[in-house]
This record gives structure tokens, C-alpha cells and sequence, in this order.
């Protein structure tokens, strides 16, 4: 299966409405939690048929389906709660951006849940959300604890959660929803920090490909915040008859949470660029020393050789062979040279210490 | 011909209107399909004359039109149904930008298909659709099968298809174009991947040539999804008399699919910039490693090749030459200095620590 | 004469409407087209005396003025049909952005002519629109034959030209203008196709210089088609009182083509940048092959260098030397040393792989 | 802790308007400053029982809380001024983007006050403002005498900041958290100037890493700044209940600065790359200076060692062995050799020019 | 002195109004020219009591105001003007970003007068303008001669500059400013021309340094334009009451004129882009050069000294050593290896292919 890009489409030329259910797909399974400001219910694994008469009450209630591996029962759940057959197609069809579109009897809001599993590598899953008059309908990829708080918080019944309509249970779950987002830009934020102290010391390829992962999942996750932003930015404009005046001002809330996650992964995006030219330039520096050693090791010897090469030829008449004293004379001549070099290197700032800035002292970074 | 650009215009100064058929376009093959909600009829190669009875007869019909390859026939159709001579342009020299004109007869819709050739070239052909109140007329470049599975859900006349409009027609006509490339980039994403892989292990240029290819690609992809996106929105905006309001509502559908699909492109663009990142790095990776031999060979055998040197030359007096443990102390010393090397090179990591690419480990440059 | 930027202009602090005339540019010629729905009648060479004649004759007519070169005459010019001192200066200090721009008795259209030289090097020409009730005045910086089609098709009389007002003719006349374009972009694209061969066989500056002279030439036309794009978008939104609901149609298509000329533009400044990544990755590829040769040669020959040097060291007790097989297996020693090295070094990949760029086969770094 | 995103947030799924408070974050002190255009009066260290008669007098005053170290105290002080949970969250669990947003008594103002510390790292510490129409209310997370030079102008009563309402002190306040940024930047101008000058003289890694970390600076201010001028204009644009048209005037001389302080920036951006470019070239001309000197030594020596190797060989015919003159010819030759070695280096501008950076002189390659 | 960033401000906590009398900025020297279409009357050194005078008389005239140097006169001028402190702030503490501001007596433009100095180094100086019903009152920060042509054109009287109001003197005043622009675009795009062929026969750091100089100019110069050009349009879009319809198209002229040097200075920008990469690619084409002298040298001499080497041998069984014809024999197979090594490199095109930076003629890489 594609890693890259997973998308579940039906075949080109298929009917609008057509849902694919991927084989891996859990059964859905629907838990209502119905309450009041005064009482809360819980109903788990209820049918689909109990549900209708549940839905004919008119009581304020909200139906997390979790899992999505059975057409049928999905196709029930459109029929009850009277889902065009383009929207239950976004449901399912994952992965969608996330938007907000208002129809007949609700609206509908989807938004991207992100996580980093175990090797660091970004998971999204989607969360779709019908809200209407008296409910939430909220349908989950996978069964996930992301919602667990919020279901505390309706069992406690301590704050507006249980007082105010559906529309403040939808803003809850969409704010905890974008409220795990800041984990893990936490995370990549401590990856990238270390990144930054192994670019020196390590200037490998793979410092670079965990560069190109980081990058990649930031713009992961650029891609689920930007379009929210956008959804709530229109939604706010456009108001909704699902939401109230006092729930609207709770969604400014969560839009200044989107435009503060945008700024600052556009900011980690630029700490990551930053390191990309280090690394280039170590990748550079480490080449230039290894041509430094060659060179000084190369630029020493050779000369030398050819010194001893001189005195190694067979001609006949070679005054200097029959010198008591010229093979010390040259030992100390070819010392001479030897340390000439080392100075002038020394000089240039290529080995140890060295004054004149014109070479690169220091160069211990 | 030109690979890069190919688009038929009429020479300049031309009159306007005026029609470039392009010499190995088929000669037009015109298939009718009459619907209702009841039944369907389907009349293959009908001319131009038996065309003209049935649009006179205002029954809701699709006629399809394969092959731009003779004018006069082109010309009739233009006369018949009352399209302006700028539209029948826009019909026959191909390609346009894909858009949407309303004209006093009906709404033109100019799309682009994207398909993928055996050496994974993008080849683009135009689908031009006239919406009228009764009929949709559709002309396409080459047969292609794409529109078969659109023909299948008429004749079966399950869904809404034949109920509705021929805007529905038109609507899902569209929206097996559009749904056609994301099979495209599904390939793309897997050449990508693919790609990722190959270029730590050979950083060829061929590697180079290929993420050049695939970001032509994506380009070109992106260069047909995007105005189909601006139109659709447009056409929201300002609605249209031969799209009815429940229609509208699909088109909102597509518009969304063309957004998902340009934000995936985009993040494919950015995954083969880090891609090249790689690849550079690879390349001054590989000079390194070839300059880290040469290196540790010459400076191991170039100062042992100068001791060997010295006790070459033919001094008279060199009392080394004639002690009798001297040849086998200076292999021992010529031994020592390698090893010394050797230990400093593994020292600095360019040796021994393994085949990775991880490479320089413990530089303390 | 400064090449990279020419712009006539008059020295700072001039009175406004002050005209720079180029002393190269060539003596206003002006030709008279007048013509209606029957006939048409061409005047050559008319005097701004005889001109005024014509102009109270109210005839639907076509002024064309071939050259800049006398301040006198355009003066006259500009009296004679009411032209606002900034608007003639506009037509005269040339090159100005393409722009409209309607005053109180005509609306001035002023588009970019551009051309390759033979060295393809971009050129650039201005062609100035007055667009009255009766007439159309165009200025032409120098005398060109690309407007010759539309005084053909004047004379033919077939097609909707004689038919319509000024407003179509200077439609015609801009129409002519941006089809230029499109041959100009056409050489661009199969110079760009031949470069990308090129790139790979022969890495060399010329490459690079060529492509930064078509990426200039790219980026002229845009600064030709940009501008024209946005007015005619403008004028399409704020319309013209000179300028028929039929002709908007026709400009809307000049529009398209200004789109897609930008859309094929940005694609080709796409496939230059990708031009360039290769040639600087061609480029230390070559460094890398100058390196393995180097490093071939060395790494074999300098062991084998160090070999010879201890056996000719002058030593009195080296055994080796008296040994009567000590020759011949040394030589042996030798050869398998350096079958060795090449062994490894075809082992790595840098050389025997054929002379593909494709370089280092299986190098496993 | 985190370094580069340092972000107080409640645990997923948190009641909305829970309150982080940061352990090393001091308790608040309460500052009150009660004025009139007559006469002001300062109360230090204010308890939350004594400002809720100092509140329900309705004078003109600046409350002015220091440090957001108590939950307790933060919960009254918006139970007393009727801050929305909401609010009361933001300027609590810093930071949060600069803003204004109307609440139903009070308009709050989030700005970002930016400091370098003694390592030249950028500190962001927020500051809240409520503008009610008696009062100012302000919160800074830490005691900060930056709003010391206000008291001041409060205390002399000069200029129009007693005679005029909160409106206008809450302007002085945010006028001297933007004038705070101008230091700063020309702080980070003094070093990107010593750093251009560094960058040629020593082409370090360090240089890199400093310039990384101005370019985080440059772009930490933008985030401080940018958010700050779109806030303002969109006040201008819709204007508050709560800002007179006089202090409208003020505001907007603050949006001038803040477009300023973006355009410096950007710029100073700008800059940056360029110097990034110069460090990279250093680097590789770095490389081209070490290569040089390797070519310069092995091509002077590698033939001369040839020509001594020849003379070395032992074979019995050799006539040039036991020429007189040989010896001194051979040495003149390998002195010519190397004359014209140096001087063809010399003529290709790799030697003589003295030891500047700016290289290759005469260089006709 | 900071050079980058030079921006007179108060220290942060200053009354606003308060003025930054820079100590170098000359004492204000007034100059008034009295205007009507008949006559124009110079009164140089005007004190400001006596303009009191001539500021109740109503007459039409311009103020011109050379040097900042004394805040007390600047004051006094306020008062006299009726100046918003803020405005007089925005005269004094240059630089000001270009904008125009309406105040209740006057609108404020502030424009931004650029020059380059001797050494190229790009200087701007801020020209403030107040437009009244009567007169307009100009601020220059240094006396500079770019005014002289307007006072001349007052003082000959031709043209409407004397008959019109006071907005048209407005406009001519800030038509010199942009006309400044011209020359200096010229001057920068002549040394990019010279720069182009610098790069190619000398890629020194100096080319680069010069590169980033103009960059950093053409910056400072859209700095100065884009703002003027936004100003004009808004100015356009919401009109003033200081400006009649007349002189509000000669401020489109300067629009344009503002559009077309931005677009200029962009493309410049484009060019030096061009400009680095050649010069980066000409680095690394240096190293390559560097790199096969090197690899010639060694590749030719290595193998032939190892062939010396081996019959510098001692072996006392080398039968060749005693062959006659043993010695010429191995000088003509040194020969033949060096040539072949010699016709080897001419064939891969490292020699013999002139010293054209074309480089690697016919490499079969």
C-alpha cells in the first residue's frame, strides 16, 4: 500500500455517494451519551433501531459512532439522520480536508485528528461531526481515547458542558481536537533541537533524512490546521444556524489556537531550513579537511622524496656522495624543509593554532 | 513537434474563430444518447442531418462527440447548436486553460483529462462540454473509455442520472475527470517513494532526470486541477441558469476533491525538494568518500615511499647502511608509521566504523 | 546604450508631457484604412492636414502611424484628436506597461509586440491603441508587418471586421499582438528541450548562460503578458463606453490566451530551474570523475612505488636482494597488488560500469 | 524544558478557560494608579477586596498587575471585571498571538514585548491589555520596568496622557511595547554587519550558526510584529466602542511603525541570504585554495622525482651515467622544470597574488 | 554609527510628538515662492514671523523647507500649519515608509528621495510634503538641488504649473522624486551588465560581494517605490479633497511609473539570481580545472616514476639490468605510457580544447 498518499476514492465513474470500506476498518460500534443540565445517560453498543426511537425524543444527546467497516450501517445512520449522500461519502471516504458545510438538517464539520506513533511518523485519522437541532452525531476512523476527557466532563457535568446545547459539545470535541496538536509540535520542536547539536557534530545522511521526515510531517500538519483555519475563519463569517452567538465566541478561540499552530510550524519550517544549510556546509567543511590532510601529508613528503630521489641517481660524478658530512647536511636540510612546511600550514590556519586571520583559525566548530 | 508546448493556434493575424484541425486528429464520430427517467436510447455514428431532427424534438439527450478531425462537420454542429465561433475555437484548438463561459445558448465547461503514458509521460487531452437546457454536448480530442462507466449508469438507470437534469449529467461527467487523477498521483506518490529509496543508495543522475520528470508532472497535474478548482468556486459564486441549486451542491463536491488534490500535489512538490536535497548531498557524500581513499592511501605510502627513499641514496657514509639489524628495524619503524595512520584515520571515523552511510563519526572537525 | 534596461525618459524634473524622441527612430509614416461594411479605401503616406479632413468626415477609419521619429507631427497628432499630453507621452517614452486607460475621448490600449532576434535575443515594441467612437489610432514604435493580416483581412472584407465598429478592429489588433507570443514561446520550448540533452553531455558554462538568457527571455514575456492580463481583466469588470458588449466577448478571449501564456511561462521557468539543478549536479559529478581517476592512479601506483623503493634501498644485509627468485616474485607481488586495488575500486563501482553517467553502480557507502 | 516552542497549554480535553500557571512564574502584584487631568494617585501592592471599591468609584485608572503566579487571584480579578473565561485564558497561558477582540465590557489587546537577553537571545514576554471605559487593566507575566517611563509621563501630567481617557493610555502602553523593537533590530544590524565582514575573513561553521540564530531572531520578531499590524488596521478598519476617533489617529501611527519594523526585517532577511551565499562561496573557494596549493606542490615535485628516478635505475648501459657533466645539466633541467612549472601556475593566477581571498586574479579560464 | 538599519526614533516611553533633532541635520533654512498665473515672487530666509504673514494673505505659494536641524523652528512651523503632532513626528524622525495621510488641514505625503553616493552605496533622504488648500509646505532633510527644475518651471511660467493649484505643484514635486529612480536603475543595471562578464573571467568573492551590494540596493529601492506605489493607488481609489480630478490623472502617471520601476527592479532581482548561480557553478568549474592539472600531472608521472622505481632495484638477479638495449627500450615505453595517458585525457576533453571555460568538450560521461 502507498505510503505516501493513502486516499480512499471509489472507481473513476462510479456513483456519487459511493462508499469505500476499507477491509481494515473496524465495525461501527454507536454509544450514546443522552443528558441534560441536570442527569447524564449512557447507552453503549446501541442498534440502529433503538437509536431511532432515541432520535424521535428529541432529547439532547450525541452518538459517537466509532469505526466505519459496515456499509449498511452507515447507510442506516444517512437514512435516520437524513445525511445527503455526498456527505456520508466524505465520512467514510477518508482522508477528507477539513471543512464545514451546512445542509438541510445539519452541519457538517470535518476535522483531522494527528498523532506520531511509535517512529515518529505522522498518523491522521478523521473526525467527522454532524451537528443538529438536539444532537451530535460524531463518526471516528478507529476507536481512540481523544475523546475520553470529553465524556468525563459530560459525566461530571461540571461547567457549560452539560447546561448548553449541542453546538458546545461540538466546539468541546473540535478544541480537543486541535488541542493535540500541541504535543507533538512539542515533540518535533525537542527532535529538531537535537538535530541542530548532531548537525555539528555528525554531518550524516541521515541527519538529512530525519531533516526531510520532520519537514515532511510539519507540512502534515500544516495540512490539517490551515484549511480548520479557514473553516473557522469562513464559518465566523458567515454564522451558522447551528450555532450560537455565546459558541461562536468559543470557536474564535480555537481559530487563534489554528493561526498560532500555523505561525509556528511556519517557524519550525524555517528552523528546519536553516539546519539544511549547516549540514551543506558541513558536508563542505568535512571535505575540506580531508583535502587538508592530503594536502599537508602530500605537500611535506613529496618535496622530500625528491630530495632523497637526487641522491639515490648512479651518475658517476656526484661530488656531494663522497662528503663525510652531506648526508647529515641533508638529513637536517630535509628537516628543515619538513618544519618550513609545518610553519607555513601552521600560518594558513590548517593545523593547530596559527595567527594571521587571513587563514581559518580556529576552525574547530 | 515540441514536446514541452504543444498547442494548436491558427497563424497570427488569423481571423478569430478560426479552426486548426490537426492532421492526425480522427474524423468526428457523434454517438447519441436520449434519456428519461424511464428509459434510454442509444444511436451510434448519427450525422449532423438525423442530429438536427432530434434536437428539435427537446427530449433530454447527451451527445457525444469523438474525434476533432474535420472542420466542416465541426462547423455544422457550431451552426446547429448556435455556438459562438470563439467557443468552437476554444473546442477544437487545444488545449485551453479549463473554464467555464456562459453564452446566450448554453454554459461551456472546458476540462482537462490527465492520464499517464507506459514511460509515465503525462499526456493531457481536452474534454469540452456545452450544457444546454435539454442536452449536454461533449467533445473529446481521441476516444477514450473514460466516459464508459457514465454510459453504464445511464443504461442501468440507478442513482439520479436519469432523473435529473442534463446538468446532473454534465456534473457527473466532470467528476470522472476529476476522479481520474487521483490514480495518477497514487502512481506518482509510488514513483516517489520508490525514488526515496534509490537515492541513498546510487545518487546517479538518472535519479536527477526522474525527480525532474515527476515534478513536470505534478506541475502539469496542478496546471489542470487548479483552474478547474477557481472555476468551480467561481461558478458557485455566481451561479449559473442551466445549474440547478441541488447540482450546485455536487459541484461543491468536485471543487472539494480539485482542493484535496492540489494540496497533495504541493506536499509531492515538497517531498521531491527534499528529495533533491538528498540527492546533492549524496553527491558531495560520494566526492568525500572518494577523496577519504585517496587520502588515506598517499598519506600512509607517501612518507613511508620517503624513508625507503633515503636509504636509496648512495652516500659514501651512511652508517645505517651497514649495521646489520637496520633493514629489519626500518621495516619495523615503516610498519609503525602505517599502523599510526591507520589508527588516526579510524581514529577520525574515515575508516572501519562500519559501511554506513552514516559515515564521519567521531570528526572532531 | 545600456542593454538590460532601455526606457526612454525625460530628464527628472521636466515638464510633464515632454517627448523623448529616439534620434534612431524612423519619421512618422501615417496610413489611412477607411472602410465600411462595402468598402475600403487605403491611404498612404497621409499629411496631418489631409488627416484632418478625414477625421470631420465622422468615416469609420483606421489611422496607423509607423514611427516615433518627430516630435512636430505627434504634437499634431495629439491636437488633432485630443490627446492628453500624459497619454502621447506615454505612446512616445516607450517602452510603458501594457495598460488601458480611458480619458475623455478615446481609451488608450498600449500593448507589447515581442520578438526574438536572430541571436534570440528578446525584443521589444511598442504598440499604442487610440480607441474612439469612429476610429482606431495606433502608433508603432517601427514599422513591423505583423499587423499586415489585419489590413488583409480589411481589404478581403470577409469575417465580422468591416461589419463592426473600431472597437473590433482594435480587438483584431491586440489579438494579433498576443498570437505573437505564442511562436516566440514555441522556440523558447525547443531551445529549453535541446538545453536538457545538452546539460547531460556536455556540463559546460555555455549551458548555464544559455539558461539564464532564456530564463531573462521568459521572464520579459511575462512582464509583457502579466500586465496585459490584469487590464483586460479590468476592463472586463469596469467595462468601456468605446467598447461593445459583442467585443468584451472577444477580449475575454484574449484574456484566456494572456492565462494560459502565463501558465506555459511559469512551467517553463519550472523546467529551467530543474535545468539548472542538473547541470550543478553534472557538475560535481565531473569533479567526482576527475577525482576517481586521480585516486585510481594514485592508490595503485604509489604502494606499488613504496615496493619498489625498499628494494632499492642500500642496505648491506637485505637477504631478499640475493635471493634468485626475489625478482620475479615481487613483480608477481606487484601485479597482484594492483589487480587487487582495481578489483576493489570495480567492486565500488568507479570503474568497468560502463561509461553511463549513471556513475557509481553499487557502491555501498 | 522545550526551548523553541515554549507554550503554556491545559492537558487535551481541559474545561475551556483553564488556567495554566507556570510554577516559576511570581504571584501578582496589583499597582493601581487612579488620575485625572488634575492630579494622580499610586496605591502599591493593591489587594482584590480594596480595587473593588476603587472600581465601583468609576475613576479614571490603570490597574496594573505584575506576574501570573496565583489562580486564586487571576479567577477574582475576572470575576471582578467581568472577563470572559475565555479571555482570562489567553492572557494567562502565554504566549498567544498579539490581538484585540471585542468583549462585551472591555476590548482586550495582546501584544508581545521582545528582548535580547545577554546571549543575544530573543525573550518574548506578553502583555495584556483591558480598555474599559474607566480603566485600563494590564497584565505582564514578569515584573518588566518597561512601562516605567508611562508612570512617569502619568506622574508629571505633561502632554495629553491625564487630560485624555484610558483609550489613550492603553495607546501609550502598546506604543512603547512596538518603540521597545527598534534596539533590538539595531542590535541584530550591528551584528550582521560584523558578521559580513567576518564571513570573508573566516569562513567558520560558527559564522553559519550565527547566522541561523539571527535569522530565528529576525523571524521571532516578525511573529511578534506582523500579527500586531494586522490588528491594528483591522481596529481601524471596524473601529471599538472603546477607542475614541482622536487616539484612532495614534493607533495608526503605531501600524506605520509596525509596517516599518516588517519592511527592516525583511530586508535584514534579505541580507542574511546574501551573506549565507558569501559563506557557501568562501567555503568552496576555501576548498579551491587547499587544492591549489595540493596541485601546485605534486605537479613542481611529482616530475622532478620522476627525472631523479630515472638516474637512479641501475641498468649497466647507461652513457649519461658517467658524463662529467650530466649530474649539473640534470639539476639545471629539473631547475627549468620547475621555473616553468611555477611560472605557467604564476601565469594562471594560482600564484603571486598575494595571499587575498579574492583569488584567482588573471585567471583566463 | 549603525549602516544597515539608521532610523531616528525617540527613546521607547517617549510623549509622541517628540522630535529627534539629529545633531548633523542642518538648521531649517524656509524658502517661499508666491505664485499665480501671472507673476512669482522668491522670498529667500524667511523667518517664521514673517510667513505668519504671508500664510493669512491666502495666496497661493510653496514653503519649501531645507534642513531639520532646530526643533524650535520646526514647532513653531506646526503651530503656524496647524500640524498633528504625530505628523510633524513623521516629518522629523526620518525615515518614514512613503504614505499619504489626510489630516483635517492638510494631506501629508511623505515620499522618499533616493541617490547613489560615489562608492555606489545607495542613500535616501525623506521629502514631506503638506498639501493645504493653499499652499504646499515641503520638508527636506538635507538641501539638495533635485527641486531646482520645479522652481525654474515656476519661475518661466510655461506649462500649467503656475495656472493650476497647489496639487498640481503636489504632484510635480513627487514626479521628480520617482523620475530620480531612472538614472539610478540605469547605473545598477550598467554594473550588472559589467558584472556579467566579470563572473565569467574572474568568479572572485569580490563579484559576489558586489552582487549582494546591488541586491541589497535594488531592495532599498523597491523599499522606496512599492510603498509610493500602494500610496497613489489608494490615494486613486479614496480621492482627497486637496487633489481635484485633473491632477488626480497625472498621480496615475506616477502609478504607472512606480509599476514599471518595480517591475524593472524586480527583474533585475531575477538576473542576479542568474548571476549567483553562475558564479557558484564558475567555483566549482575552478575546483574541476584545480583538479585535473592535479589528476594530469599524477595520472601521467606516477606510473612512470614506479617504472623507474623498479629498476632502481638491487636485486642482484634482474637479467633486463644487463640488456644493452634494456635502457632505451624502457625510455620509449615511458614515452608511449605518457602518451597514451596524454591522448587518454585529450579524449575525455580535460586538454588541448583551448582554455575556454566551455570546458569538457567532448566528455563521455
Amino acid at each position: 500500500m502507498n505510503k505516501i498518499f493513502r486516499k480512499l476514492h471509489p472507481p473513476a465513474g462510479a456513483r456519487p455517494g459511493t462508499l469505500v470500506v476499507h477491509d481494515k476498518s473496524p465495525r461501527p460500534r454507536i454509544r450514546v451519551m443522552r443528558y441534560s443540565a441536570d442527569q447524564v445517560e449512557t447507552l453503549e453498543d446501541v442498534s440502529v433501531e433503538s437509536l431511532r426511537e432515541l432520535v424521535d425524543s428529541k432529547a439532547r444527546m450525541w452518538i459517537d459512532v466509532e469505526g466505519l467497516g459496515d456499509e449498511g450501517v452507515l447507510r442506516q445512520l444517512g437514512d435516520l439522520f437524513l445525511i445527503h449522500p455526498l456527505a456520508l461519502e466524505d465520512v467514510v471516504n477518508v482522508p477528507q480536508r477539513p471543512k464545514a458545510e451546512e445542509f438541510d438538517h445539519h452541519l457538517l464539520l470535518i476535522t483531522r485528528l494527528s498523532s506520531l506513533d511509535d517512529r515518529s511518523q505522522l498518523e491522521i485519522a478523521q473526525l467527522s461531526l454532524f451537528l443538529g437541532k438536539h444532537f451530535v452525531l460524531s463518526f471516528q476512523e478507529f476507536p481512540a481515547d481523544v475523546l475520553e476527557p470529553i465524556r468525563a466532563r459530560l459525566r461530571e457535568g461540571k461547567g457549560p458542558i452539560r447546561r448548553s446545547g449541542p453546538d458546545y459539545l461540538a466546539y468541546a470535541i473540535v478544541d480537543v481536537v486541535i488541542d493535540a496538536y500541541y504535543p507533538i509540535i512539542e515533540r518535533l520542536s525537542a527532535t529538531i533541537e537535537e538535530l541542530e547539536e548532531r548537525v555539528i557534530a555528525q554531518p550524516t545522511t541521515r541527519v538529512l533524512q530525519e531533516h526531510n521526515r520532520i519537514r515532511a510531517n510539519l507540512l502534515g500538519l500544516r495540512r490539517g490546521i490551515r484549511p480548520q483555519l479557514d473553516t473557522l475563519n469562513d464559518l465566523q463569517k458567515s454564522g451558522s444556524r447551528y450555532i450560537s452567538s455565546d459558541v461562536a465566541t468559543y470557536l474564535r478561540d480555537i481559530a487563534d489556537h489554528c493561526a498560532q499552530l500555523t505561525d509556528v510550524i511556519d517557524s519550525h519550517r524555517d528552523l528546519l531550513s536553516g539546519l539544511l544549510n549547516t549540514h551543506l556546509s558541513m558536508v563542505s567543511h568535512r571535505t575540506n579537511e580531508v583535502m587538508k590532510v592530503l594536502t599537508i601529508m602530500a605537500s611535506i613528503f613529496i618535496p622530500l622524496t625528491f630530495m632523497a630521489g637526487i641522491y639515490g641517481m648512479n651518475f658517476d660524478h656526484m661530488p656531494e656522495l663522497h662528503n663525510r658530512y652531506a648526508y647529515p647536511t641533508l638529513m637536517g636540510a630535509m628537516l628543515t624543509v619538513g618544519i618550513v612546511m609545518l610553519l607555513y600550514f601552521r600560518h594558513r590556519g590548517w593545523i593547530g593554532g596559527g595567527d594571521k586571520p587571513a587563514g581559518d583559525k580556529r576552525d574547530s566548530a
